[in-house]
């Protein structure tokens, strides 16, 4: 049996997450999605395995996926094909055929996430979808300070959904970073103030559920001046959930990069 | 009257453009929409003049408007009121009194218009509705020289539409530049294969119907090998249409800005 890797893009937008979910029923996954035109395609019944869920509304710019197969068809053919026969709104990126022990899941190192905000003082119109709107002033300096308590291995229960059933709270995050949007992504003549995307970038050798948008969240009280400075170090200390800051929209998440 | 200006995003995807087209009635237009959304907070008729038309598909980032008013609303009042009338897909972003002489229009100095290139062998599932995929290697050092011979003051007959009325053909483009996405969008470790946005900016004192479109089509052609080297200068001088590129969609454009 061959094992094939596949990166995929998508827009979250109209999928209930990567994986069917309990409590939303009434979209379909991505993961099915893409089930359905493999088979359809190789004519038998395949077992799609992912890096991880993403939730209902989250992007993917690089989620991983694998399966196995008896079919010789190339990678390239199958790509072109499965691109030719799925929605608009999911492309697979590349496919590669990789050893027989490649398991999506477990062979992961570290997964990066990127939360996006849109930072002025009017909703946004083009990137609608994909951005959370931040109308208030947002203090970087300060919230990229007080995120570097983040750094390393702690126990991340306070950004833990309470619903979740996680037993296991403790995770490593690697890196954060908090940029805004380049100048040369701008118009030829520069003015930061007029497209001001702020993006956040974790690194983790794993999530927790909502784990990323509540860490943003408190960021976010923090970088406007509601809570104040050192708050984020308490409230990470406390493993108390109820302390961190609101759980941001999905449609600012993506999953970036997963590491092997 | 005061005279005010409103600068206004949007995602051109579901409107018959800035202003009702003969040929394309069944969409409302982004005037139009602004049109009712200021005679609602403001109760009376608007006529709202803009910098110009974009094409029905085409997005705006920095398209300006103004129209005068007896009414004594604050501009931050009327911006506010406007964002929460009009549908999501429009958003004003700066509201401020002018000039009584401004015209949108005839104020205008030169416009910016950006048109963007997905250029890997995917297709696009993210930005699929603000980008134009090309699957193909395109050389942008030999589009970047092609290009310079566009500098300047030259009749662009030849990019401009076949159907168009105008009689005046003679046009300014001041500045064209070509880009890849910058480094600092991408994820945590870069790899420039990862997201390869194409940005080509042109700014010039006004434009022909279909002249954006019809100049990055021929550029593409030129950047994959199809036209060989010198052919933008012979097209440009034939005043020939037959002779340049295909006119690419209009989802890849976007007004960026009007100066004045």
């Amino acid at each position: 049996m061959r094992n094939l890797k596949l990166v995929i893009e998508y827009d979250g937008t109209n999928y209930c997450g990567w994986q069917v979910q309990a409590h939303n029923k009434c979209k379909s996954s991505i993961q099915e999605t893409l089930e359905k035109a493999l088979k359809r395609i190789l004519r038998k019944k395949i077992k799609l395995i992912g890096s991880g869920r993403t939730d209902s509304g989250v992007h993917g710019r690089g989620q991983v996926a694998n399966f196995k197969t008896d079919s010789g068809i190339a990678p390239e053919k199958l790509q072109k094909a499965l691109n030719a026969v799925l929605p608009d709104d999911i492309s697979v990126i590349k496919t590669e055929e990789t050893g027989a022990d490649f398991h999506s899941r477990f062979s992961a190192k570290s997964k990066v996430y990127r939360y996006t905000i849109l930072n002025r003082p009017s909703r946004p119109a083009i990137l609608r979808g994909a951005v959370h709107f931040c109308s208030y002033p947002l203090d970087l300096k300060l919230m990229r300070k007080e995120a570097r308590v983040l750094l390393g291995r702690h126990d991340f229960k306070s950004f833990c959904a309470s619903g979740s059933n996680t037993k296991e709270t403790i995770r490593t995050i690697k890196r954060i970073t908090i940029r805004k949007l380049p100048y040369n992504l701008s118009p030829i003549t520069h003015n930061l103030n007029e497209f001001p995307l702020i993006l956040i970038d974790i690194e983790a050798d794993g999530f927790l559920y909502n784990m990323v948008r509540n860490i943003v969240g408190t960021l976010i009280e923090i970088g406007r001046g509601r809570f104040f400075r050192g708050s984020l170090e308490k409230i990470l200390l406390s493993g108390n959930r109820k302390l961190a800051g609101p759980t941001v929209p999905a449609k600012g998440l993506c999953l970036l990069k997963v590491r092997y």
